[in-house]
C-alpha cells in the first residue's frame, strides 16, 4: 500500500529497508530515539544535537549518527536535528504513521496483563482481539474493553480485520499449530511470549520474548 | 561465598568472568544452549556436536564454539560435547547451580502475570514476595501463593531475605525511586519493565524489557 510521504522520508526510503540488512538493534535503538524526540517536543524543545540526543539514552553521538545513517541524511551538520522533523520521519520508518493493528492469542496470565497493557495503546497500537480456547475464563480474568472470542474464530474474525501483529501467548503445546493458522492468514508478524522456537516462511518476522531468559541473563551477574 | 565446583568449571571460571567484558548476547546464548541441552538430557542423548546444538537455535557451529569458548575448553575436537557435562557447566556459568532468589515490586496487570509466571519457576527461580502500594487488591488480582505485601514493608522483608534479583513493574512515576530503595538494600540486579532508564551505580546491573518496544520493531517490518 503506498501511502504519502514527506520529501525527507521519500529520500529516506529510496532503497527498500528490507533489501538492505538493517540490523534489529538498529530498529530498537529507532524506538527509544522517537521517544525522546516525543518528550522534547511536548517541552517545545526544536532542535537537539546528536550527542545529546545518544546522551539521553547513554549511547554516543557516533551509534545515533551511524543508526540514523542507514536511513538517509537528516541533520545539519554543526546543528543537530530539527525535533519535530526527524520525529515524523522516524515515525515513518517505523511504520508509526498509522495505527498497528495487533491480535493476541491465549489470554491466560500473561495474555491478561497483554491485553490491556498501557504501553501499547500510548504507543500507538490498537489491540484488536483476543482469542482463547475459554473466552468465558479470559473475558473474567482480563478485565478489558478489548472483546475476547474463542479461537475457533480466527480465521473468521481475522478474515475481516486487517491485522498487522499478532502476539502468542498461547501454551507451549498449541504455539506452533497457532503459528501455522496466522501463517495461512497472511500474518506478517508474529511478537511470541511463548519459549519454543517457530517454523515460520522466511518473510514472516518472528520476534521472540522470553521472560525467563531475560531474568537468567541477570542471574548470571548475581552468581 | 564459595561453592564446590567440578574440575571442568573451576578451569571455566579461572578468570572472573566479571572482569572480562562478556557480551550480553553471549549470555543469553548460553541460557538458550543450556534449555537444548537440558531436552536432550531428557531424551538420553549423551554427545551433541557443535553444529547440531547450533542448528536447533538457528545458529552455525561457529558462534556456538565462539561463545563457549569465553569460559573455557569443553568440547573434544571432533567429537562435540557431553550433554551432562555441558549442561552442569552452563549451569554453574550462569549462576544456576542454585535457586535463585527473586522479588516483585508492582503487582498491577503486568506484575499479577510475572508473578505467577511459570517459566520462572520451571528455570529454577523462587518468587518470594510481591510488593505493592495496595497489597489487598493485588492480592485479589494476582491468584497466586507468592505472599504480596505493602511496599512500605520492602526494606524490613528483605532485610531478613537473601535476594538475588528484583522485578520492577511499577508506575514509570514510582521506578527511579524504588530502583533507589533496592540499591540501597543491596540488590545488585534488576529486571527493569517499566519504560523509564534507572540511574544505578555501576555494580549494579539493570535489564530493560519494554514490551511496546518489542512491539514497534515488528511494526517495522509490516509498514
Amino acid at each position: 500500500m503506498q501511502r504519502r510521504m514527506s520529501t525527507e522520508s521519500r529520500q529516506a526510503s529510496g532503497e527498500s529497508p528490507e533489501a538492505r540488512n538493517i540490523p534489529q538493534a538498529v530498529i530498537k535503538r529507532l524506538s527509544l530515539y522517537s521517544r525522546v524526540l516525543q518528550a522534547l517536543e511536548m517541552q517545545n524543545i526544536e532542535k537537539i544535537s546528536s550527542a545529546e540526543l545518544g546522551r539521553q539514552l547513554g549511547f554516543n553521538s557516533a551509534q545515533v549518527r551511524k543508526d540514523l545513517a542507514f536511513f538517509g541524511q537528516f541533520g545539519v551538520p554543526g546543528f543537530g536535528y530539527y525535533v519535530e522533523d526527524l520525529r515524523i520521519n522516524l515515525r515513518h520508518i517505523l511504520g508509526k504513521d498509522r495505527t498497528v493493528r495487533v491480535i493476541l492469542l491465549g489470554v491466560g496470565n500473561l495474555g491478561s496483563a497483554l491485553i490491556s497493557y498501557g504501553g501499547f495503546t500510548k504507543q500507538g497500537f490498537a489491540m484488536l482481539r483476543g482469542f482463547d480456547i475459554d473466552p468465558d475464563r479470559a473475558r473474567e480474568r482480563a478485565h478489558t474493553d478489548v472483546p475476547i472470542v474463542s479461537t475457533t474464530q480466527l480465521e473468521q474474525e481475522v478474515g475481516s480485520m486487517d491485522v498487522d501483529i499478532a502476539v502468542l501467548a498461547v501454551p507451549a503445546s498449541q504455539a506452533q499449530e497457532m503459528a501455522d493458522r496466522l501463517v495461512a492468514l497472511g500474518i506478517k508478524a508474529i511478537l511470541n511470549f511463548v519459549p519454543v522456537r517457530l517454523n515460520t516462511p522466511p518473510d514472516v518476522h518472528v520476534r521472540y520474548v522470553d521472560l525467563a531468559l531475560e531474568l537468567e541473563s541477570l542471574s548470571y551477574y548475581v552468581r
